[in-house]
């Protein structure tokens, strides 16, 4: 009876096996033209779900290529059986941010169980990795795919390729015949009326750093075009050494590993340019500067701003201490070598502290995030990265800026510290940073853009029209969100909702940057729309940097197991802590508690 | 009873798993400081096995880094258990390339059963990528990691890093203590007494093949020195369209998405150069050519011989070709659009023609090998790729060359074709490819290299001994190959193992090149060092194009099915037959059957 029985329950479960085979069978992709009767391109309309490719014809019909998107039908929109699967087991994006950022018991034992831990880090970095195109697949060029795209590496890749240039609408096919006036846009959705502090008392220790990790591979060559950047495709850390050969020779000081520096109050600063042969900063020439301002960094722009001047000197300085770490240990080696195995433990020490400080206020999320980038050799994690012209354009987050900072007895208004790091030399450094610990940013939110950079924000939203970025709402689809139903599903206010409905007339027709920052607030520094379709371009160019591969991720690519621990144990606080002549304080991303 | 038995098992079971999980785990890498007695840095004898990674103390001690390497112990020697697991099961390397070459029923049952296809290419793709550094490790200027290896892209990549600066002998610590005089090693070991005919019945059609296949990505920068290339990391076709954006704009024809060409004698051939404007072809100052014989091609020096002359041509028509079909299934795409996926098409043919024809005649495998990247979808396999400046060095294929070729009742010797593409005007297109088909290439060995290209082979020598190449034994380490034992062992010739001895010294003192050459027959074209050695590399940047990841390898890239049809179809043979005037005969990489 018992084997009658049990083999009773092998033909079920071999019948179960059948159907559900046949079934995904029937579900293999199949391409079948699609006739309409509109009088545009149907591939305006965007008909493709899931990533499908829609290809039309010259009579108005067209094809989805569903191939690999785990989907088929007319309009990719049937889901193959394994899909169908994974989205009942997979939380819906909304859901899941929802308990990340919210104080659950399962964190803690997640956050306190190392192998756990492992495994939410492993499926964050390859949930978020397989989001992004590895290799690239568009550039702003073509509205569909090019070699060009891959091996052009001048251009910035695109995540969804432009609007075809046909279309009835500016957007495609809904929405305004033609898109607001920018300085109405500014006017309505845009300019701080009145400072909005960040509610999650985010600083300006972290509105700085933001700006100066990012600049290292946002380097878009105006020159030419928005399309095309200088820069390399990820943490290459050209922020701190310079981008080209010629910039890192010549702030190198050729000896012991060691940056160029010089002693200002018994402190090491960058050296002044006058000092420095062979590199360029990009002093305007219409502004007075004397010489005793000029500074010589790693990135042209960082000695504009005494915020990025502060991080620019303690890097400068981290780095030189980690040589003389490393020639302790290393006796033997040559200024080359002492060099070379800094920069490589200073990129992970970027890494880690991006991911462990930065990203972990950036997000709210209340899982601890870990740089361990061994969770995910062996798997299909593409070890390459390309910097996406939207990653760009999103990371505008200028509403961070205050209007100005309090240094001791001294308020500096934004334009007061333009162009000069003197008040860094005033205060001293130290106190400097305690300020930028100590001071409030701005939530980054609409209505809340300084008024001085406004003509930035208009100049970057005038490139994102040229570039044909694609509106709010595909981009929503393309990382797995549903789309905008409505103004007030977008905004969740009313008067935001009707000035956007006046001035766009459709959900669909939302520009991309106007949609992210007037989307309705989420328990994330950002709303959501930000987290989830920023955070893949992130983590992907985070640990698909190379020293994260399983051919450099060992301690002899660190000098050793000195060199490995520095970057295993680096923290926002370490990096002060070790870099500063003052007993450090406060240091993290937001205000200590009690600040008003 | 059973139920006694069965729970006796149980526990057996999970004894064995215990033990082996401990024996596993005291395996985990462990970095041991080993003293030494030498007088010289420990690392230049190479005593890190299984890739670990070399590090030494001013003291004379070093260590060996196992991470990731599946070995541990002082010098990485002990297999960790799932290693020694995955070596039971692994055949030798030796003795699998006897298999894949021989005629055995497996291989009939493999070829004609499409999922056990599917599994060995897998197989072959996944375990050759798996050899490649991806991302790359190394380049020529350190023998250590940098992070310039990965971003400076100017750099050829390396496998292994230079022999380091100061080491006892030129190649470490074996062998002669001066590097052999490069004009004797060239009439001892690399002249041609006689020409000896490739085995294998190899046509010269393979001869031009190879070299107008590897001149799109081995483009060394003389300009710099030999560690730079002006190229891309793999099939770019960049050798058929032009390596800038000034080259490729320069020889398309702006119309219907086709290249410039021009008629003679009724046949569609390249455009003079006289007609094309903006680009410069490599012709040699001091060698008076005419301007009817000066054409503008794709690569700058492929019009100075007339096999290369050959595929440029029917390269150009295939792609005019394709844009015909494209241009009837898309009459209403643009001239760019039908340019862009038509190159995408030919990439995709140049691909499958490689590795189904030309690999295929190259390895002598039984097995057929086929062009389905699907295979590696979702798995490990990294797409990305760099040229490893070793790769570059290894194809200096010169034996293949014959002294001279014959075209119908003419004979041309290696000197008389040289800088023209008269010969193929004056018998026509189709007879001189039937030339081409007809007549044999030399043998790919020592003692056969053509002496009018000794200079080449000399200077490429020298590069090698610049750029510090480890000896043929490291790479065969490197590349999971036992190391040769001696001279007879490497050669199997006692008068060349003889003469090496008095060159070299020491077997581990051989340099890579000629250990490559004068390695005794293999069942394939090449000695099996080339063979896994440059199998890897080869593989490696054919799969990793990103027309082979999953979101380009669909239909639509490729402008629906009948464009991904003539991909998945492409043979050499239709690539010539589609393109000739005549009937096509004869067209394979081997002389037809009964030729002298």
């Amino acid at each position: 009876m018992q084997a009658m029985s049990d083999r009773r329950r092998a033909i079920g479960f071999i019948a179960v096996v059948a159907v559900v085979w046949s079934l995904s069978f029937s579900g293999k992709p199949q391409n079948n033209r699609v006739a309409t009767t509109l009088d545009y391109d149907p591939c305006c309309g965007y008909p493709c779900g899931n990533q499908g490719v829609c290809m039309s014809f010259p009579d108005r019909s067209y094809e989805c290529d569903c191939t690999n998107t785990g989907h088929y039908g007319a309009n990719c929109s049937k889901a193959e059986f394994m899909t169908t699967v994974v989205k009942l087991i997979k939380p819906d994006p909304e859901y899941l941010h929802i308990l990340l950022t919210s104080d659950l018991w399962v964190w803690k034992i997640i956050n306190n169980i190392g192998f756990l831990q492992d495994a939410a880090m492993k499926y964050i970095f390859l949930s978020r990795g397989d989001q992004v195109d590895s290799p690239v697949r568009f550039e702003s060029d073509h509205s569909y795919i090019t070699l060009d795209a891959y091996y052009n590496e001048t251009y910035y890749a695109r995540t969804l390729p432009p609007i075809p240039e046909h279309c009835p609408t500016p957007m495609g096919v809904k929405g305004v015949k033609e898109l607001p006036n920018l300085d109405l846009l500014m006017k309505k959705v845009f300019a701080r009326k009145e400072f909005i502090p960040d509610p999650h008392d985010t600083n300006l220790l972290f509105q700085y750093y933001a700006q100066h990790f990012t600049h290292q591979f946002f380097r878009t060559n105006y020159t030419m075009c928005p399309q095309f950047t200088k820069g390399n495709g990820g943490v290459d850390v050209s922020n701190i050494y310079g981008l080209t050969e010629q910039h890192r020779r010549a702030i190198r000081m050729n000896s012991d590993g060691k940056l160029k520096y010089q002693v200002i109050n018994d402190e090491h600063y960058p050296p002044y340019l006058r000092d420095v042969q062979g590199i360029e900063m990009d002093y305007p020439p219409h502004i007075p500067i004397t010489e005793d301002n000029k500074f010589a960094l790693g990135h042209p722009f960082f000695a504009l701003l005494p915020g990025l001047f502060v991080f620019s000197t303690i890097w400068m300085r981290e780095h030189n201490r980690v040589c003389d770490v490393l020639k302790n240990q290393h006796p033997d080696w040559d200024d080359e070598r002492l060099y070379q195995t800094a920069k490589l433990i200073i990129t992970g020490e970027v890494i880690k502290i991006t991911i462990e400080d930065y990203v972990q206020h950036l997000s709210q999320y209340k899982v601890d995030l870990k740089f361990k980038p061994q969770v995910v050799h062996g798997t299909r994690f593409q070890f390459d990265n390309r910097i996406n012209a939207e990653f760009n354009h999103l990371y505008h987050w200028h509403p961070l800026i205050p209007d100005g900072i309090q240094v001791e007895d001294k308020y500096y208004s934004l334009m007061d510290m333009a162009f000069s790091t003197k008040s860094v030399f005033t205060h001293g450094l130290d106190k400097f940073i305690e300020s930028m610990a100590t001071s409030r940013a701005g939530k980054l939110s609409h209505s809340n853009h300084p008024l001085v950079t406004l003509p930035v924000l208009k100049k970057m939203m005038e490139n994102g029209r040229k570039l044909r970025y694609q509106g709010i709402n595909e981009y929503r689809k393309r990382f797995a969100l549903k789309p905008f139903k409505d103004f007030m599903d977008l905004t969740g206010d009313e008067a935001l909702a009707k000035d956007l409905q006046e001035l766009y007339g459709h959900v669909d027709a939302v520009e991309f940057y106007v949609g992210l920052l007037t989307e309705k607030d989420s328990p994330s520094l950002t709303p959501l729309t930000m987290v989830n379709v920023g955070g893949p371009w992130s983590v992907k160019g985070l640990i698909a940097n190379p020293i994260c591969s399983p051919h450099w991720w060992k301690p002899s690519t660190f000098g050793g197991d000195v060199g490995f621990d520095i970057v295993n144990s680096a923290s926002l606080e370490k990096l002060f802590c070790n870099n500063m002549k003052s007993k450090c304080k406060n240091i993290a991303f937001k205000v200590p508690r009690g600040t008003p």
